[in-house]
């Protein structure tokens, strides 16, 4: 057996993506649509009310593309509250108008092979891990989605690798991610036990062409060329509350 | 031919996941939602007293995310019962608005791995391995359900491995799961010849965080690690069987 | 090349699974309902005629879970006949409320692997070939269904082989499934050229937890180990003819 | 880099299966019903006439199980042709009731690895090369399709093979189909670039069986058994023109 | 760690595949279709002065088989243009007709591995780099898209290759495209952290056969044989903005 690495885990986390049935919201009077936007509008601005209390975070962006219209990240120190800010959406009445297309149920997580000597309890104690575990999202223009495994097939099988080679693996690769700074926000979410997927990347930027960057870059890092399996990638564009109307409209 | 373990096996196992339609519901009034949840509330109810009669069991939980809003975990001595509540489950009214998204047959199985010199017949007197073959469920907080298979992949061939060498890699896997008792209970299913999956996992723990931290311990685990091959995770929380109407109302 | 194997074939196989729409069979009256089953009833008494005739037979179960709820097995001398069949199932009212989920078209088929010095001409003539090539299905409470592959991937080519370790192999095998006689009724059907698995074995017990020893036992040899590639299993309880306005009442 | 083999193209192929609504055709007067047939029966009326006149061909069969209900397979000179007779299906009244349910883009195709010293232009004079990239389709009583690939997979890897191994292996391949001449018309029609498969087999046969004991047969060969990638296989019986109604009916 | 190829981006692309609800269109009286169709030249009018001013570009085809039936193919300098055209297409009446079936974001990229001892910047400056990256499209008779990936597979990992192997196998494979100019205009799209597949190929051509001849003698090249993976394969032919009407009609 290889030893495992130990996690730091933050804020629950909850991705719901849906495709929107335009068709059936145009049939609708702009009464009607205007009332669905309204309360949809009212959600998301409770949702900001609890990032300025930083109880918790979400993010509310458009999808490029069939997989998707819109995504919902939401954040929460607690399961229970994911359970039911889901349900609340769920009864929400724009809901009739979308559909539930993929979604991913996660915790913020930070492995300890970089925190050199430190206890996962010494490590929570920094304030930059703490902002990592405990996010305030900014409002970038862009978010890029996607969910992952570390490989495990056969000669490739991150998880039989020696504990000092998984370190060393991911600092090469903490080091692309370092080059970065300041154009990305970049968010892992750990999910063993929880979904399909072992993690999902949040990725946030001003600049959609600095996703194709790293990921690219990345690629050949042989922590992503021998170990990386990728599930779908999501991106698309930031829709402030208050354009939340005329998104839908 | 590798020698195969024997299984002790106990009450039959039947997981069913559905969506629901919520805008089908939104749209009734509140005396039929109200008359569709009292007759579901019913059926719990029933389910509850088999429970309290030891003669099988039940699990009700919502689900997080797209794969299904709720699972029924049933359990029983045969499989004639189980068929009879999946044909009772499709004709309460409210399934109408269920959609069936994934369901899981299997037995509860106890493997011999651990059983040292003791023949099946023999395991099956102690009392202990009775209550894992014919468990009375706590109602806990959270469920994580998956189904599993040992690989069976060119080098990494669970089922070509001596006999001597699945016993010591369950062995080391057992020690992990032991570390969780009082956190986590563990339910081992199995469905060689009754379903794609071989195994299917149920946890229950008061704790979500837990379930995340045994499975990514596990997966360095070389029974994970090389011959693990998982299937879709689902997991959510407890809806009371008098909650019933407040979830779907 | 490695020397191909001679098959013997029977009786032409069409499995056929559906989905029952219980919402909409919900809507109905009791006598429109009735006028459903009563055909589908009429339906199944003319198969039952033709199993007496042994001119082909049949079989009626429920499948457990999401994957359908009822399956038809249907056996006989043409092809012609089976496609009639499908397409009088196609036209009968209750169709309306079955949704197609799986099928597999095949050939009841017999290898030579186990034929010793005796051509497939030779074979034929001994009446327990003949008994399983052209068989009179029982009753059995409950069914297990699964279509299967023999794998081709680098070192574990089953079609790589030579002839004698096959046969070897296959005779192994063999051994495993003999030990289940009196309990399981084996079927073998072949679908080279007809579906995408190569072939379906179709298992009748009085008791399901049967198909689950057998199966387990029988992925410890290398047969299934290092070559086996299942597809889903399907697993049911038999629905007597007259009990069909009873199933869907 | 492997020499690449050059081909020979003929005729333009499109295969286009479709599942049939019962439930809507049997809502339909008989008036409406007959409106519907009456108009496929012309639509295939004129493609015999093309077939008559040696500038196109066609074949319409129905599919046993699930995976479709009817096949049209198209044969054109130009790709337009087969674009405007896709349209024209699509506007067909009868394809309101007509669920697509898989298509095949392809052309008609000889390789040269068994054309000796001839060149291409050579190997196109010759009138039985003639007559297989623009055949004659005989009314046969059932067909089997199948779309498939070489495998590209490390050490089975068909493109990075020699030439001379793959003209071997695909003689050897070609001396198992000869063998059916008289009981089997076989046409391999090419989509690289064109269709997610590399090709597809389209076999015409009076006997089921014999679709059965050839693709058994090649699977012990070494270009199917190491190489070969099979998608699904479509078998089904022929409808005359002139049993539409009856088969709709 | 391998060296990562730098790569020149160009315009963002977003392709959109849409299946026709044909049978949607056809209960709708000629004046209304009309009106969905006018509203739909419109845009693509709109589309074509983008054309023409060479602030973007956009091609429209239709897809040949069960796949899709339509295509746009969108290109803009920035992600938001492409994020509000795709909301412009929702929003458009026929958008009612069409169910989205695939797509596709990425962005126009040209690697360096071709670029000799220039800089991405030197590159930039040479007029025909330009054209690639902001081409202006011809209005070819057919259109052939597909996306692809380098493949990471044990001993077949492009990403673990030595850049001065890469470099190799690109030249190679270059010149077999090359071959090609004249009749094929190739665009290649790179979509690492955009969607799932890595590249995007689009071809358009007057000559549907030499998307056949190029990808067929390209698999035998080891770029392809080897590293390759490829996703399904849409062609079609060209729609005229004139001749939506006649389409749709």
């Amino acid at each position: 057996m290889s030893e495992p690495v130990s996690t730091i885990d933050g804020w629950y986390s909850l991705h719901l993506l849906y495709s929107v049935d335009w068709a059936g919201l145009r049939v609708l009077d702009k009464d009607e649509r205007d009332a669905l936007t309204t309360e949809l509008q009212a959600f998301l601005d409770r949702q900001q009310a609890v990032h300025e209390k930083h109880e918790g975070d979400y993010a509310f962006y458009n999808i490029m593309g069939h997989k998707a219209d819109i995504i919902f990240w939401l954040l929460r120190p607690t399961a229970d509250e994911l359970i039911n800010l889901e349900l609340e959406i769920n009864k929400l009445a724009i809901s009739d108008y979308l559909i539930s297309t993929y979604s991913y149920v996660s915790i913020i997580e930070m492995s300890s092979y970089l925190g050199g000597n430190k206890t996962p309890e010494e490590m929570m104690e920094i304030p930059h891990i703490q902002q990592r575990l405990y996010p305030s999202l900014e409002k970038s223009k862009y978010i890029c989605f996607y969910p992952m495994d570390k490989k495990r097939d056969l000669d490739d099988n991150w998880y039989m690798l020696p504990m000092e080679e998984r370190k060393q693996l991911m600092r090469d690769h903490g080091m692309i991610g370092r080059k970065y700074a300041g154009k990305i926000k970049q968010y892992i979410t750990g999910s063993q036990g929880l979904d399909k997927y072992e993690w999902a990347v949040t990725l946030l930027s001003d600049d959609m062409l600095e996703f194709k960057k790293i990921i690219y870059e990345m690629r050949f890092d042989e922590t992503s060329a021998r170990y990386g399996v990728f599930g779908d990638f999501y991106v698309g564009g930031h829709i402030p509350n208050d354009a939340v109307a005329d998104y839908f409209g």
